[in-house]
């Protein structure tokens, strides 16, 4: 028998993402599997997992909110539409369209379980083209508190004995430990086969894709579990509360790994990254930074607390912070410095460069070793477009300058503290914009006395 | 007996809130039930749970500090002095006078002890309205460590056999694990005619209040225990770090129940709740933010990291931070943007405006649809009065612009960068203050040679 | 015997830190024990706390690296060259050199073990000055999970019977739960006479400084064991992992010591202190603080959240933050004030003075009771030198100001928003510095309408 299966690798797969689920308790206009962890819907986890396995289709079924599932999903996936809902295995039925002419495995994986390890599907699969060629394998897990869950009755060597829902379960039943996930491998040409002759005499009315493996024994046919060793990658995110929980756990791994790589966390639990963030060695992160999508972080850099990055690219010896806000498209050249209360967005900050205070660059272009002066602004937005900033080369900006953009200021160029500058500034130039300073002695004196009066009056009154 | 027993409902209540302590373990100068949990001082988190049952009469007993308490209550209660200190009878004998001519069931609670729910209270007052009519009532707890409590010793039905402190208690007596948590329910006059016979015949030369129990025993009248199901709200606090321990207590559950209602909490961990933050559904709380009291948040917000609010009202559709900064009076309308290093302060921010960056908005009305460009400062203050600054809907407020107040910009107005606005602006009306622009060619070239000699020269010198 | 063994005071000490590892786990360029913990880096930690014992010599034994340990400790040890490496006796061989001519007590200590308490070593000096003069003093540990150390076996007077290597011991031995430390105290005048017996016939081929304690044995010398009471405070720091949980086990401590002297830390999980903050009484510490090294904060002080303080003075009843950020040289005189998204470096505030919002105060002298106006900027530097701004008592500074020093602004003067001052303003003076008001009625009308056509026109095209 064995001689004839075919090599796992060999065999096509298709995927089932089970999301027609109405997700009430995430008391959410926002589609259940669309909430994000690490920045990332939760569906996307999963279709990037499943990505690793190379499916040659997959189809998502959708019921509440599908139009949401739609523009997220493109043409990345088929969606099967689920109305009414009667059930798992009903659910899986309604992809048996989007299946047409499809020979191969099929893996039947939920929207709301995203964190599902590649290699544990590759498992299940590789079970599926085991000798004993199994009609369906399940995937069991063995919580530290089973007691919701339904329960798998199988022999030593993995062999289905039953398969029993925790409400219907004996005593005795109930004390075995081994829960069923709700992951099935199973061929193309078995799938929808089993389902047809699955019954809903039960008292919800549904049709459970479990019972396909009820079906299979009648039928004589083994079915197999196999089970995964950390009990976490099939938690189900029902609530907000677990998606918490989920999110706390998915950081926990990537801050271990990253201390793993070389970076240096002074408080773990304080940093958040996001689903690709990239961090090289001998980084430090101080207390309190928060990574969003799309941040590259070279090595020896230096991020101090209270950081704020999205999209953005540091290149090695770059210090920011504390509170530096790098929105997408900031680029910091090596050796470059943002400071505290610093906005960077779509601007280049060139090499050696610093911009070390209150400041906000946009739609800029900055010349290695420029120094950007406390509380400079680029006025990048004019209420319907966005203009450009170029700074060359060792310019200095004084502090308090609003640079109009467009506008373009020279390399070595200087502008004075304070200035509004519209017009471009030549290589080496100084641009002064003042005003007339207008001394009046005494003046103040005067004030303060008028002034004391008048709150005393106030008072007074 | 129980016919003519008044339904708990008909009787009268009366509270008595010990807080006579010194509180030497919280090294403060300020009264210990003063400190604040969620914002809020302790003392008013028990008064509020009580005044669901609404009470006719409160008495709070102070010693040391009173000035504080009474400064903090006003009329809300009566104030007792207990000077000298002979332990917590003599402690509710002091309440005596005010409570004169007060019929009903009395509620003895401790100023430390402020998380008592509303239902525990309830709870004791029907108990003591039970078929039995117990003289009295106490509260116990069994925690995980029962070590220091004074225990009770109490039949299956809940009658007290005897009340024993630790250090009087046998090695048996110490196995039982049901702690006395010191608060009571007394009928007001079986309360001070029980007091009054508790003697101080102890180590300490104290009035334990405990001792009604055992006076009531010698009478043969019984007495009765409840028990709570959450030992935690019992729990005293005594040291800033019982302090910090029931405000991470406090935080965990509003975290939890903000969840439950449909918020998503990047990490609940990181976000802290005032005593009356109101947050709406599909709010979305990035890591690290702060509520101070009186923030009310409507559906479909977003709150990015590092945003700290106080008094702070946020309609539907808004997003605010990362760093946003909201004071009291900050009221941001429909679909309104701020964004990073933006104080807000008793302003009104109009539909769909923004005011993205680095900007200071005090005491200001400002139209929907306005831009407030990086750097805006309304000059409020003069150093002696505020004034206000009215800015039309969809004005322009260019960069790095200050606007003296009292200053009005009008509806489309528009005002350019860096400008220093001290008139009033008409509508559509472009308002330019510059100085001229002063261009000296080669003058940064010749100051970068001067200034690198005299480096250099600074240096070999 | 006693009778003539010197009091414990009376020996000298010298002590030997092993640094010559590689610390491939840590991923870094840096030295291992250079790594900070608490802004401090390690090999800091344990000098100083050796520095209670007012060792005579200190030797650091460096291999990889070393010229990184030369530039940290420069003339405070003697830094000896283990090359090649040859197990911890050889490494301790080599500071034989450093200590010729020196006669005592030798504590055995390692640069990735820093948190070793002065206590723990005066008691092993004290026991190597026992009745029962061991040769060598061994510092013991009982931890949770004894599996992968080596175990020490003795008798119950602490004598050492056997030191046995993990893998080298029966099950029985590997029973035994005391297992070794590694840290020694050891006379000079028996380490290197015990050292110069060890041989290297081990798998690895090394020296092991273990070992001189079966020498000893051999010698019908006793050893003895004291073991710590706190498994912690031997801990080693070899991957960023254990360098953060070092970091998460001493802000702990620190937080509850905080506490304990009668500070509020609001979320003590949140706050991170440096090796020398100075906290005072009754100061108040909101969520998410960052303290590097050199503050000092008086009594009645209040520091709200997202603040982050390094090498500052904070005087009594200062208040700063949310969003303080004080760089080393801020002081804050009694009563001053210092708001959201302010930075100070080498500056001072005067007694009750005002920086509230939004400014950079850099080199700077602030009078009593002075108010910054928001966006106030010190222009402190040209792009070569640093210079001073100072400001009087009561002067008030409008918002948007920049002061371009050198320059002295009065007391009790006044300078107008928007101003940009570079000449000194005297006392009581009003100093406005203002472009002209340029009012272009219906130019904002017009412009709007121009842009709309055009992005219309964009949008067709």
């Amino acid at each position: 028998m064995t001689d004839t299966a075919p090599p796992p690798a060999a065999s096509a797969l298709a995927i089932i993402v089970l999301a027609a689920g109405k997700g009430t308790r995430m008391k959410s206009a926002r589609h259940k599997v669309l909430h994000p962890v690490a920045g990332q819907p939760m569906l996307e986890h999963l279709l990037a997992s499943a990505a690793q396995l190379a499916p040659e289709r997959s189809v998502v079924v959708a019921g509440h909110g599908r139009d949401q599932l739609e523009a997220q999903l493109g043409s990345r996936a088929a969606i099967a539409v689920q109305e009414p809902q009667l059930g798992t295995g009903h659910a899986v039925q309604q992809a048996e369209e989007a299946l047409a002419g499809f020979e191969g495995d099929v893996l039947i994986l939920y929207g709301d379980v995203p964190f599902v390890r590649p290699e544990t599907m590759r498992a299940m699969i590789a079970r599926l083209h085991g000798e004993d060629t199994p009609a369906v394998v399940v995937l069991g897990f063995e919580p530290e508190d089973p007691l919701r869950y339904g329960r798998i009755l199988a022999h030593d060597d993995g062999r289905i004995a039953m398969m029993v829902e925790y409400k219907d379960a004996t005593e005795e039943q109930r004390a075995c430990t081994l829960c069923n996930s709700g992951l099935m491998a199973v061929k193309s040409q078995d799938l929808f086969a089993l389902l047809a002759k699955v019954e809903n005499d039960n008292a919800a009315g549904e049709y459970y894709l479990t019972d396909i493996v009820n079906v299979a024994s009648l039928e004589e046919r083994p079915c197999a579990v196999i089970v995964t060793d950390d009990p976490d990658e099939v938690g189900g995110i029902n609530s907000r509360a677990e998606l918490a929980a989920a999110e706390a756990r998915w950081q926990s791994r990537r801050r271990e790994r990253a201390m793993a790589d070389g970076a240096t966390l002074v408080a773990p639990e304080t940093v958040f990254f996001a689903w690709d963030t990239v961090i090289g060695q001998d980084v430090t992160i101080e207390p309190n930074v928060v990574f969003g999508p799309g941040v590259t972080v070279a090595d020896d850099v230096t991020i101090h607390a209270f950081s704020h990055l999205e999209g953005a690219t540091l290149e090695s010896g770059v210090a920011i912070g504390p509170y530096a806000r790098l929105r997408p498209g900031a680029v910091l050249k090596a050796n470059s410095k943002v400071g505290n209360f610093v906005e960077m967005k779509k601007a280049v900050l060139g090499e050696g460069a610093k911009a070390n205070h209150l400041s906000y660059l946009g739609d800029a272009e900055i010349g290695a070793g420029a120094n950007i002066g406390a509380g400079t602004i680029t006025c990048n937005y004019d209420g319907y477009f966005k203009h450009k900033t170029v700074i060359g080369a060792r310019a200095f900006i004084g502090s308090n300058s609003a640079l109009v953009a467009p506008v373009r200021i020279g390399a070595d160029a200087i502008v004075a503290a304070g200035s509004a500058v519209t017009r471009d500034v030549g290589d080496g130039e100084l641009r002064l914009v003042r005003g007339e300073q207008l001394i009046k002695p005494g003046w103040a004196d005067r004030f303060h006395d008028t002034m004391k009066q008048k709150k005393k009056a106030q008072k007074g009154g």
